[in-house]
């Protein structure tokens, strides 16, 4: 398979990401930045109690999977069932499909999985899903693993009630082929902090009576956090006497390659808050970049770069210019200078500073806000070392 | 290579996108409403008396791309030196790459493919880029034919008046390892329909002022035109007396799918005020959608779609319900009801009409704005009858 950042076009071993040697644009991973979050999280976890199942769907990238799952992880998060097949696939034994599963054409790929001895656990949060996942599973070989997901007025998916959450729970029960396995949320849609801790106060003691009615005494999974208040909950969760038969799993995302923007912003509130994360030393660092060419100089003070919504992010905040290199050298450049204005689907317009004396041909290295949205751009993305030499050559399943 | 669309998970032959059998979301083409726009557009180009270099940008498929050429297409243009490989093996011989070539790695490639014997026109718009490309291009064993692009101000790339154009012309016929070519614009940033004749009929005037100084006794290449005004640039071209060593190529790209809404108004414009397209019968037609299931319904009147950023574009307007099916069978709906309101990586928020009586696991048909950031999103897409029942998964190659 060819791709945009095809290592068949790797030059000599000397090459590096920034001297214009390699095709540009190209997606690039620091390994020691990636390292660092991968580890960094893992610790959090491990210090706070809880387990750790990385949502995958912000990388999908099987190489990092691995990482993730040798560095500790319990297991991985997904969004849809293909997801899962890509994380079964990197060795994930345990997955959560942190959505409901909807459509035959769907839950057969979860039934497989199943039978693979995966163990897979879907959301539900509708009677009618209930059924039609009773009739597609009874006729399984395999049970399936539901957590009921709780929702919030104005939200996402998920029953807006615990009343309603416990009348699924005693359908799901009573339906063949399904397993009730403990709660989903996803307190990412919260407004503020208090909003977070009553939410997962909520969440964990209608999970406590979920296993203790309807799951006990096999233990029960709770299941939330993203990587915006993963802190939180892990906090609200380990503070309550309720872990008592429930695993708690955490499944934040974007923390694996961070950011510059949305997410660094993010982390900063967590590192003010959370006394445990300031215990850990170090933080999350952004390991997610784009490298491009200034394309165009076609007026004083424009530069036309060459990468655009293909390549990067954009809904979140524009990319923004981190470093200059000519001829592989860096040049002297503050980065408070380098917000983009524009971006077309293969253009980016950065209106730099008129004492840079740039020319067509200088690379760019640029960074993004929520990398979700630039890791599905690319179908390889390259690990490099802190030189920016190419070390691998990493293939995404998206 | 597995991917969202997999054919490894095509049910029997009987099976359809709208019965829930096949994995979804899904990305879909109507072949009847593909062929009818290549062949609309191919047949507006030879009435016109042009010649037609579709933007593969749009769909990156090379079925798509076979497909264009089949139906005589003089060749294709892409915005990347990795875009003309894949044009390139899908067996165009002549490419425009409608941009500049920056970078020796991106020069690499497009050396490569005119070893091969594929012309590969390239844009040029600075000075310091043409030393670049001759540095490098007399070190091979071929020339590199140059396309003089031509801006405007507060545009794109593209030099901002015709004296500088003149100026890089005789620096480029200088130049060894470089062969001018002709000039290339795009109007697509133009305001208004007299801003467009304006700048075509100076890039005309400016393209044969350097095919008499710098090009004869060669033919020069002129070309421009997205899918807005690619009628007015084709009738300006047609009507000017400046056709004498002149091929005109038009490059519209988003025609292949058409849209239902970003280039649906812009079609309307053109049926409106082209006497030629209006001579031609029939009309572009919006080829392609994305199939999704209800994913959850969680509070009255909104629905939660198992599709999102990743599956659809989102920039230039909400995708837009088009269908409902439930078991395959479609049921009664206004489209004019279908305007969803929000999106998210891996869902979409559509507030539907109360006497709906939607379900979770009934299937929705999409239509999207802007087909290229839809195209991308997928690395297969089915190729479907009118009763959307699987033909291929044809592949892309973003």
């Amino acid at each position: 398979m060819q791709h945009k950042a095809d290592p068949c076009y790797h030059q000599p071993s000397e090459a590096c990401l920034l001297d214009g040697q390699l095709p540009l644009p190209a997606a690039i991973i620091r390994q020691s930045a990636l390292h660092n979050n991968i580890h960094w999280m893992q610790t959090f976890a491990e210090r706070a109690g809880v387990k750790l199942a990385p949502h995958g769907k912000t990388s999908m990238t099987p190489e990092i999977f691995k990482r993730q799952l040798v560095a500790g992880a319990w297991g991985l998060t997904v969004a849809t069932p293909y997801q899962a097949t890509i994380a079964a696939q990197a060795g994930a034994s345990k997955i959560i499909l942190a959505n409901q599963l909807v459509g035959q054409g769907n839950m057969a790929i979860i039934a497989n999985l199943l039978k693979q001895g995966v163990t897979v656990y879907c959301c539900i949060d509708d009677a009618t899903n209930v059924q039609q996942l009773s009739a597609f599973f009874s006729q399984q070989d395999c049970q399936l693993p539901c957590l009921i997901e709780l929702g919030t007025l104005a939200g996402r998916c998920g029953l807006r009630h615990g009343d309603a959450c416990l009348s699924l729970a005693s359908e799901i029960q009573q339906s063949a082929g399904l397993l009730l396995a403990g709660l989903e949320f996803y307190e990412g849609i919260a407004k503020d902090e208090a909003g977070v801790r009553q939410w997962v106060a909520e969440a964990a003691a209608l999970c406590l009576q979920l296993q203790q009615h309807f799951i006990a005494p096999r233990t029960a999974l709770l299941t939330g956090a993203g990587s915006v208040w993963y802190d939180i909950v892990a906090e609200v969760l380990k503070s309550l006497p309720t872990q008592h038969g429930m695993e708690v799993v955490l499944r934040p995302g974007c923390y694996i390659s961070h950011d510059h923007q949305l997410y660094a912003k993010a982390q900063q509130q967590v590192m003010a808050r959370s006394a445990l994360a300031q215990q850990l030393g170090g933080d999350l660092q952004p390991a997610l970049e784009v490298a491009a060419f200034v394309q165009s100089l076609p007026e004083p003070g424009l530069a036309v770069l060459g990468l655009g919504k293909r390549d990067i992010a954009h809904d979140a905040g524009m990319p923004q210019v981190l470093a200059l290199y000519r001829d592989g050298k860096r040049l002297p450049f503050d980065p408070a200078n380098g917000q983009t204005e524009r971006i077309m689907d293969q253009h980016c317009f950065w209106p730099y500073p008129a004492d840079l004396q740039l020319q067509v041909g200088d690379v760019v290295l640029l960074g993004g806000s929520h990398p979700c949205l630039t890791f599905d751009k690319w179908r390889s993305i390259w690990l490099v070392d802190d030189a920016y030499r190419p070390l691998l050559a990493m293939e995404t399943r998206f």
